[in-house]
Parts: C-alpha cells; sequence; structure tokens
C-alpha cells in the first residue's frame, strides 16, 4: 500500500489530481439532467452527482459545480422549479458524454448530440426518450457549499417514468437488466454485475 | 414504460417504496466509514451516500441518517474530527453488510464483524485494513439538511492509502481491478466492467 499524504496530493499537476480525487470516492450514479429556460432553449447535460437523500418524502441531491463552470442547468432549475433526471444506457453513451462540452446557454444540447426529448403531462422540463429510467423532480431548495462554491440542489421526485420490467415484487429496481452505467473519475462508465443481494443485517 | 405519480408513491408500503426510491437514483458507492468515540471505542459503517465534492480543495461528502437512526459514525466524527473511507471488495462484502446491524454504541464493529483496524501514523480514526483504497478525512462541516433531518457531513481529504497498482499514468484509479463495489438499493452489490473511457467533450 501506497501512504500519499495531502502535501503530495497539493503538489499533483490539475489534471493528474483531478482524475485521482474524481477516482477515489468510487463508481458514481452518472445519469443525464434535463431542464428548460424561461426563453423555452431545453439544456440536457451528464452529472455522476446525484445522491439519494430519502425514500419518504422521495429526496434527491445533486452537486452542481461553481456557477462560472456550470450555469445552465442551476438556472434553469432555479427559473422553473422543474428538471428530469434520466438513466444513460451503452447504446447512447457517446451522445451522454458530449452534452459535458461547453454549448452557449442557446444551443439546446438534445439538438446538438442528437437525443429526442420528451415532454410528459403539465411537466415543463424534458425527459431523455431513450433512458428507461426517468424520474422529473421539483426544486425544494439549493444550499450553498461554501467551502468550494459549490451547490446542493435538493428536488423532490414529482413523476417516475420506468420499463416495467425492471421492477421487481419488493420494489427493487434490477439496472443491470438495463444497462443502467456506472461511472468513475471524470470520463469514464461500467456496466454492472450483481455480487450479491444480503439480506437485512442484525446484529449477533 | 409506466408513468407512477407521486400519490401513487406516497400509497406504496413502506418497505417497497423504500426499496424502489434507493434503487431509483442508480448504482452508488458503497464503502465503509471508521471512526473512534472519545471513550477509545472503535466503530465501522457501511454508507452508500458518499459524494465527491471537489478536487482542489480534495473534499468528500456523505450523508447521515437522522439521528435517531445513525448516531455513532457523526457523533464520533463530531468528537474527534477525523474519520476514514474505505472501498469494499467482494471477500468481505458479507461483513460490511452486516455492520448495519443496530450494534449498541459500546460495540466495536470491527471486532463484531471479524474486519481488521489499522491505525497509521498519528491519525485517530481506523482503517480496514483488508481495504486496498482507504483514505482519511478531517471534518470540515456538518450542513443540516431540513427537509428529512439528514446531514451532509463534508470533510477534507488528509492522507490516502492505495494498492498503487491501480493508479494509471494520468492519476485515474482502475478500481474495476480490485473489485472496489457498487450497490444499489438497501442491500445489492456489484461489481463493474469497463464500457468505454472518452475523451474531453468540445462543442462541435
Amino acid at each position: 500500500m501506497q501512504k500519499i499524504s495531502l502535501e503530495e496530493i497539493k503538489s499533483w499537476e490539475r489534471f493528474y489530481r483531478a482524475n485521482f480525487i474524481n477516482c477515489l470516492t468510487g463508481f458514481k450514479p452518472v445519469c443525464l439532467i434535463g431542464s428548460i429556460s424561461n426563453d423555452g432553449i431545453a439544456n440536457l447535460a451528464v452529472f455522476s452527482s446525484v445522491i439519494h437523500l430519502g425514500s419518504n418524502p422521495a429526496l434527491v441531491g445533486y452537486i452542481n459545480r461553481p456557477i462560472a463552470a456550470a450555469r445552465d442547468t442551476i438556472e434553469n432549475i432555479r427559473a422553473t422549479g422543474a428538471y428530469t433526471i434520466n438513466h444513460i444506457h451503452p447504446e447512447f453513451v457517446d451522445q451522454a458524454h458530449q452534452t459535458s462540452a461547453k454549448y452557449p446557454a442557446e444551443i439546446n444540447e438534445f439538438e446538438a448530440v442528437s437525443l429526442e426529448a420528451v415532454y410528459e403531462n403539465d411537466f415543463a422540463a424534458p425527459y431523455v426518450a431513450a433512458s428507461k429510467v426517468r424520474y422529473g423532480l421539483q426544486l425544494e431548495e439549493i444550499v450553498p457549499i461554501k467551502q468550494n462554491d459549490t451547490f446542493l440542489v435538493i428536488g423532490s421526485i414529482h413523476q417516475v417514468h420506468i420499463d416495467s420490467s425492471l421492477v421487481q415484487p419488493d420494489g427493487f429496481i434490477s439496472l443491470e437488466q438495463c444497462k443502467s452505467l456506472a461511472s468513475l473519475g471524470n470520463d469514464a462508465y461500467y456496466e454492472t454485475t450483481s455480487v450479491a443481494r444480503i439480506a437485512y443485517a442484525k446484529a449477533k
């Protein structure tokens, strides 16, 4: 085992450090966040910072980078209160990754990367048609993280669209069946294989 | 595609709902958090809510459930300011899962589940000896999430211990090589297989 101190990490070249620290936390739930501006311009961007906050009420967070680096998604969410989270599958991983490019605010990334948008019921924000697991959220709160000018964006689940063959009798969703991807670092994507489902643990 | 409304989700039996909502956000980075009380009792608990917050400074968050449900880890971190995050590999996944049982505060989970603790240099909190990727954190801030009484616990990386054969020339860590696990829902564990590493995206 190699031991690496904070001083060493600080001394590293910035892309090396970003790759290493981004990987250190492990595999991440990668997804596309869909939103729309008050002017009606749809936005789509890949995020690997979605986090389950609670099931009752059903709350989901994601980390938005500092405004100077990533403005469109958070500004649309502030403006409309609505956004969608869409799982990514291997057949459109290249298009999903391409949404990380710095497109101007007036560009609709659905069109730029050739992913079909779909609007459901009265919900303002666009979904990714090709995604087999997607859900719409209403903004609850944007919590600033003062240590690095990022934001924890908290939303409540409003509606879910899912391939119902994935849902097991106990509510578990077999995401490996539809190959919902995980990510690692800034640029790597992974399929998964089940190792175990383990019964509820009791103290012995 | 099945459409599920918030009203339906609210009407579900609670374990079904917890399984479904926990899976909806996708694959998660599962790990063991090691801590120690001021009385010297080591604690170890499995978490699937670790999140990369930033690389420079190197900041990592995790979500702690409400105090009534999960007290020991957060109280130890408050008391000592130190904790460790340890990746989980298939050979000790059963022991890792067993740490989710409700052991009393005076029980040392390392001993209860037979995982060796290791203390490194002057760092107060214990690491999991069997983990090939592990890092120590200093508490920066505990941010209460008022919507459901959970907490975002923010720490800065203090030291990293890693099997150096996993680190690529550009800093990327090939976590699939050491089979660091991902999790899904409350109780499912997964290995991963690489699909793609895709070059930095530029607007076309």
